[in-house]
């Protein structure tokens, strides 16, 4: 068999360079992932039994069985979580994503971005905010309050002015987003701004009540990781369209569950390629130190994957008071990541790189020639299950896993 | 008289610097701004006579005319405007600034912005967006509906909602802002929408009905300028903390009339120092060139004298697509700055030159010795009344206003 793999690879990044991303409105996740189904959770990274799992993922599964009234508290949820009756797969099965643990639950809401280009979905679950939330693993009935409001009283307000906006095109939205300060993993503060400021006026017609809409805009406004979920489905969707291309080897995913840290390549099908996943490196909030954090976990790696995140850091000088480093690192960080790309992106640009665009599409050759493996801003949840964020940093998946992959694509076109 | 003019200016820029300037509310200019009076309308710049207006001034006088009922149309308001029953005073000369044209009429709902360290207030109108507007100079029917609109119905509501809000600190979100890639004068997108999220529950919940609440909202959120106003009134009371200090040579006031380009100096009282304003060196909208421009005008030059602006240009490398040059370029300019001013802001810090203060509180010693003039970004008036913008652009005052400033301090003072 001859296959042209730069060839391969130039469609496969033109076709995740080339996804319009668009956010055409919310519903359940039972009702719109393909494959949910009522005994089905669905969780951040590479597959992983309850028995591996670690503390946040743990107590993001515990709290989703609570939230969907499957257990009334966390002793009975774990009972459930062991008995073998709870299914356990990667969102990234079902054309979803998740940040940090990543649970989706069947009554969640979650965001459907439709890729208008190629014509694929991606989900996800909405964004809880700071502090103690479920995606860390804080499971409390503060955290399912916030769950419920979440569901109940929000979801439906954003769908319908979502609707009523005729969709919100987040490539766009991260364009410009990336022109303010932001790299669109760990910083999401202007694209935040720029989704809340684009439903507001439509929040407004469609809330049932004005306390309602203040209530929304409220959370919406203050949080500045809102459009977080967005920009992962939007990723996600641009990802998934530069898989499956025989021949390629264009990395299509990158996810951890908090244990281990997996890749997918584009030509070598869902077959996952993982190690263990480290412990970031960065700033941890006021009376944590590294000994409290969890491994590296959640699929926000999308982001790294799509040709933002720590790839578009030059963009977002302002993130080193968040992650560690000084702005010449921040800078450095986006160079170093052109070593490892197929391609500069034509939407997502760098004013301070003279508008280049960011580097796009990891080629796993190119990782293991120059011995530079991705790097990835991520949050950092604490080890034990309850706890919830302690700090943020950076992080990198170990080579083995971009080695193993080039052994496989060698094998499976026989090279 | 023994005078130190380095510790004169140590205290002046420190007070600048130390102002902590809070948005607390709106008012009528006739009801808040001091000698405001019936026949009175204010414009930017330097004094000038109805004779020495250009064009976009007088189109703004014309229009205010109109719009307080004195006059029904262009001919009966040209007729007034030369009849000497109405005086026109500089903005500055009554603790307010205007952008552009900068006309202000006993009418017009202003914000008010109050120095909580140094007790002192100042003034600007309200930001009417984009394309033909009162400030550059258009008057007719849909910019007075607009005025219209922004008087009566937006005005009393962001009045009740700053309230609501207990006031909003403009130091703090344009500290904030610079972070995210605005520099406070020509590019205040971030600003804006951190301007517009602050307000909007608060909107919500003092409007009428939810009708009006989208349209603020909507308002607010779609002009990248909303904030411009408040941010000059913060900088105008930051500056005027500044002003009056004995034997300051810090320059308290920048300002340009559309016909001359006028400073004053902290240690001279208010005695003006003029020279025949520049046409602006930038981008022109298509079907417009340099022919078309008006010499510089407006007081939003306040943002320069107050450290942000042309200042903090190295925050705002992607406003060179707006401005002209390139991304280099805006960090060179910022660090041309250094080289005149008195200190670096503690508030306003900037990521890109790892978070050093931006270069604040122009002394006219270091401008006459380095031969330097203060860099200021602007945008651009067609020369003739009625048309609006054509462009936007970097320019400087003579170096002249400069010198002569300096002949006078040493005359005054007596070296």
């Amino acid at each position: 068999m001859k296959i042209d793999i730069d060839q391969a690879n130039t469609t496969a990044v033109t076709r995740m360079i080339e996804a319009r991303t668009v956010l055409v409105g919310l519903g359940k996740a039972r009702d719109v992932i393909p494959g949910m189904r009522e005994n089905l959770l669905l969780h951040a990274g590479p597959p992983i039994t309850w028995e591996r799992m670690s503390g946040p993922m743990r107590g993001a599964i515990i709290g989703a069985l609570i939230f969907e009234g499957r257990a009334n508290d966390a002793e009975e949820a774990e009972a459930l979580a062991q008995s073998g009756e709870i299914d356990f797969e990667p969102c990234h099965h079902h054309g979803a994503v998740g940040p940090m643990a990543g649970v989706t639950s069947p009554s969640m809401m979650v965001y459907i971005v439709e890729n208008q280009t190629h014509g694929n979905c991606a989900f996800s679950n909405l964004n809880e905010g700071y502090g103690k939330v479920l995606r860390y693993g804080a499971y409390q009935e503060d955290v399912q309050q916030r769950l419920r409001w979440m569901n109940e009283t929000m979801g439906p307000v954003l769908h319908d002015a979502i609707t009523e906006a005729g969709g919100m095109d987040i490539r766009a939205l991260l364009a410009e987003a990336l022109h303010m300060g932001d790299e669109g993993h760990n910083r999401n503060k202007a694209g935040s701004l720029l989704y809340t400021k684009n439903l507001a006026p439509h929040v407004v017609k469609v809330a049932p009540n004005s306390e309602v809409t203040a209530e929304i805009l409220k959370f919406l406004g203050d949080n500045a990781l809102s459009v977080l979920n967005p920009v992962m489905a939007a990723c996600k969707a641009m990802a998934d369209a530069a898989h499956g291309i025989e021949g390629s080897t264009l990395v299509s995913t990158m996810a951890r569950n908090g244990t281990d840290f997996g890749i997918r390549v584009s030509g070598l099908g869902d077959r996952w390629f993982t190690a263990p996943a480290q412990i970031p490196d960065g700033l941890f909030f006021p009376g944590f130190t590294a000994a409290d954090a969890n491994p590296d976990i959640g699929d926000s790696t999308i982001t790294e994957t799509a040709g933002i995140g720590a790839f578009a850091m030059a963009a977002a000088p302002a993130i080193v008071t968040f992650v560690s480093g000084k702005p010449k690192d921040a800078i450095n960080a986006t160079l170093e990541m052109y070593e490892i790309t197929l391609a500069e992106h034509k939407s997502f640009t760098i004013p301070q790189l003279d508008f280049r665009g960011t580097p796009t599409g990891i080629d796993i050759r190119k990782a293991v020639e120059t011995g530079i493996t991705p790097r990835v801003n991520t949050g950092i949840a604490h080890k034990n299950a309850g706890v919830g964020q302690v700090g943020a940093g950076l992080v990198r998946p170990s080579m083995q896993i971009f080695e193993e992959a080039l052994v496989a694509f060698a094998e499976q076109y026989g090279f």
